[in-house]
């Protein structure tokens, strides 16, 4: 290796120059403790000190020894998690806060930015529509280049939208049809093609599930989606299993990602061990690949830069940190990111929903007598231990999970700010409170599982038949 | 994890179980080590004494700390690999001997089969012809389970063929042409069908290469392929970037592999490092994948059982020791290989050749003119020093490229053994042999070159496209 290492380091992104400056400095701790020539110990301290230059002139960061950049920072392993932070991956949400995960203190970890009033009003101004109440109430919080995305919406430069879902199981509760509500919104109000892939080859590899009984589940998903009111002809919903071999663009870009993704930057991200099998050490790219309209030949027409947005809970954010990270390397756009806060358990915010506990969350398939049963027996409440103290001292909205229900599914604004002072006053009873969220769910559960019948195979496979959609590209 | 681990083992392959008894064995070191409570210890004593036993009624061998299973053998990371042995993986032929490898020491440390005399003698008798010259000069000298392929074919049961090549550029030497004659005259005695592998996702992601080139290099390598005769109609040629793309068996089986394939596996078998792209870590599943019938849907009508036999160099053992121990644990049949020896370079039987260095061998695009220079030039001879001490003391065969370039390509077997003696006896000079090859190189590859100018893109296209053999199943 030549001293000055400056010429070839320009096309390293952050994360491989982070590993390449630990490299050099285990090089010259080895050097000293193998007592090698001073010549030879000198023109290595060089090298690690010219190598932590280029990695502040490109991160703006000094390079800290086990800290990575920040657009890539470790959240997994438990280097840089401190005591009192939550615990944010694809596949575990910690906290200790009944309020739930600190949500502002997630943004400056994760290195996004938070979706403030000037956005929302952005968003209002170049849609002529007024902005989803997820946008209203916080709920989708937080962004990645959504700015850049409206840049080019208002010069008429296209973009499309990608979300997804782990088809674990054929039961979908209520909160697994946050992004698509709001993806569909999303999709309305800007009419723009939307790509929603169901990762069955993940559910195969993590979980103890035969490969057919995880495309069933793909399948059985795709009905409950397509009940939210996706249109046919903008909407295309893909199972990795069955689009993987249906489409060579999909697979040339998944084998872009990782070669350009090493097993050490998918252990600092996702927390991967020397244990596991080679099928998740490689997965990420087959979700980071959607993000790139190459992968769609037949509904982009071939063409690679189209501005990908894609909306997902927050937990998700590590792939597409990853897919940002590469995405200049192989010649595509960055996708750009809308993150939704965690829908929260029936028994309390500290913890995401399992959709292995029924009683967990309102499931779509639950009856009316299952959603008052559950709603009675297991929202966890706010409210004071009796209804004297309650009526002095009155119920706490922050960590009353039927009033965080609510805020999801409620659409009107004046009624849910009326309940939350009558509640906060004391005005209004646990009881009651529960009994406007089982009014309020009820027939919204109703009425999707009567449009889910409606969704035949045939309509299933309409979605999931790769063809052009109602664009020009 | 409960004291008895017999209950849950039996289902792990030998490598697991040997994994399984390694970190059983940190364990209780770092328990001592700890201090731990004498019941704790005593614990995982039992256990790692438990495990041990299983190891060796699994395997039939007592457990060695750093030393596999002999059918995963460690090669590539020096742990297992003695001061004098050969080191022979899918990137690296390196031998100090100047007559190459030591094959019968590499059979005893890959724990494959010799083919003896009776091997050969079987394939004469099952199949009515005369075994190739490969076969009776010991160029194919090693396989696993080639009985298992003869018995099922004496009772009239199906198999086939696969092999395959990595495209790393467009020029081919004859050297590359080896495992293809020999599988085409497999294909011929036996009348099954044939599946051929252009690695070019491989060569993306190894070499400094574009997806097009990759695949460009594809289909010119297809070209040289098919000028060896192969039958259109019983042999399907794909390239991975351009089937895993058309095909959901294979996809599906590629996944399957991977989820039973760990990273400290492939660092076992293939020596990756953590700094090696995720690419690179999940890619011995795709040349894995095509040992299994139900990778072509098309040609074997979605049946999973059809046995496969890989003809293939040495090199590529450890991919298919991997398929082997994945095989059962995914319920397919383990395939069947034959190995071949390494075709010498030019320069001598040291090292396998490269196809970057154009005087490294005897190119399909060389001219007459060519070949003769090359021959006479770089061609290391097994000769003496001068003229008189050559017909004193006669020329070593054993060493001289020529002779060994003769015993690949002079199908003649009784001239053969009348170079090699006139040779070694002196009576023959370095000069007149390599003039018997050249003689018999240039038309052999001007031959070749007649026969590649016929295969025009439309044949290409046709062994190219997923489609039903000329047999059914």
């Amino acid at each position: 290796m030549a001293d000055s290492p400056n010429c070839d380091l320009q096309s390293l992104s952050p994360l491989q120059l982070f590993e390449r400056v630990t490299e050099q400095g285990e090089k010259v701790r080895a050097l000293k403790a193998g007592k090698a020539p001073k010549d030879e110990i000198d023109a290595a301290v060089r090298m690690l000190l010219s190598l932590k230059l280029s990695y502040k002139t490109t991160t703006g960061q000094d390079y800290q020894a086990g800290l990575p950049p920040k657009d890539l920072v470790l959240i997994n392993n438990g280097t840089t998690k401190e005591e009192d932070e939550d615990l944010v991956d694809p596949w575990n949400v910690q906290t200790s806060n009944a309020k739930g995960v600190d949500y502002d203190k997630l943004i400056v970890r994760f290195g996004s930015s938070k979706i403030d009033t000037d956005l929302i009003n952005r968003i209002e101004r170049a849609t002529g529509q007024k902005p989803h109440h997820f946008l209203r109430r916080g709920i989708f919080f937080s962004h990645r280049d959504m700015d850049q995305v409206l840049d080019a919406y208002e010069n008429k430069k296209p973009f499309y939208l990608y979300t997804g879902r782990g088809p674990s199981s054929q039961a979908m509760h209520v909160g697994h049809l946050i992004p698509f509500l709001f993806t569909k919104w999303l999709q309305e109000v800007f009419d723009v093609p939307l790509v929603i892939q169901l990762t069955d080859d993940e559910k195969y590899l993590w979980k103890d599930m035969t490969i057919e009984k995880a495309y069933e589940y793909a399948r059985e998903n795709a009905k409950d989606i397509i009940a939210c009111g996706f249109d046919v002809n903008k909407t295309f919903i893909f199972s990795d299993l069955d689009y993987l071999g249906t489409s060579a663009g999909f697979y040339k870009n998944i084998v872009k990602v990782q070669k350009h993704v090493t097993f050490n930057q998918v252990k600092g991200i996702f927390g991967f061990t020397d244990s596991d099998c080679i099928g998740k050490i490689s997965f990420p790219a087959i979700q980071a690949a959607p993000s790139f309209s190459s992968s769609f030949p037949q509904i982009f027409n071939g063409k690679e830069n189209i501005q990908c947005l894609i909306p997902c809970a927050i937990d998700q954010d590590p792939y597409f940190r990853m897919t940002r990270d590469v995405a200049p390397r192989i010649g595509q756009p960055k996708p750009a990111l809308l993150h939704s806060v965690f829908f929260p358990a029936l028994q309390g915010a500290q913890t995401k929903m399992s959709a292995s506990d029924p009683n967990s969350s309102i499931f779509l398939t639950d009856t009316p007598k299952q959603i008052k049963t559950k709603i009675n027996k297991h929202a966890f409440s706010g409210g004071r231990d009796t209804i004297e103290e309650h009526r002095k001292y009155g119920g706490n909205c922050d960590v009353d999970v039927s009033f965080m229900y609510l805020k999801f599914f409620l659409e009107d604004d004046d009624r849910l700010e009326q309940l939350k002072q009558a509640y906060t006053s004391g005005e209004l009873l646990t009881g009651e409170l529960k009994k406007v969220l089982i009014e309020t769910m009820q027939p919204l559960v109703a009425a999707h599982q009567e449009r889910r019948k409606q969704v035949t195979d045939e309509i299933v496979k309409q979605f999931m038949t790769p063809r052009k959609l109602a664009f020009d590209f």
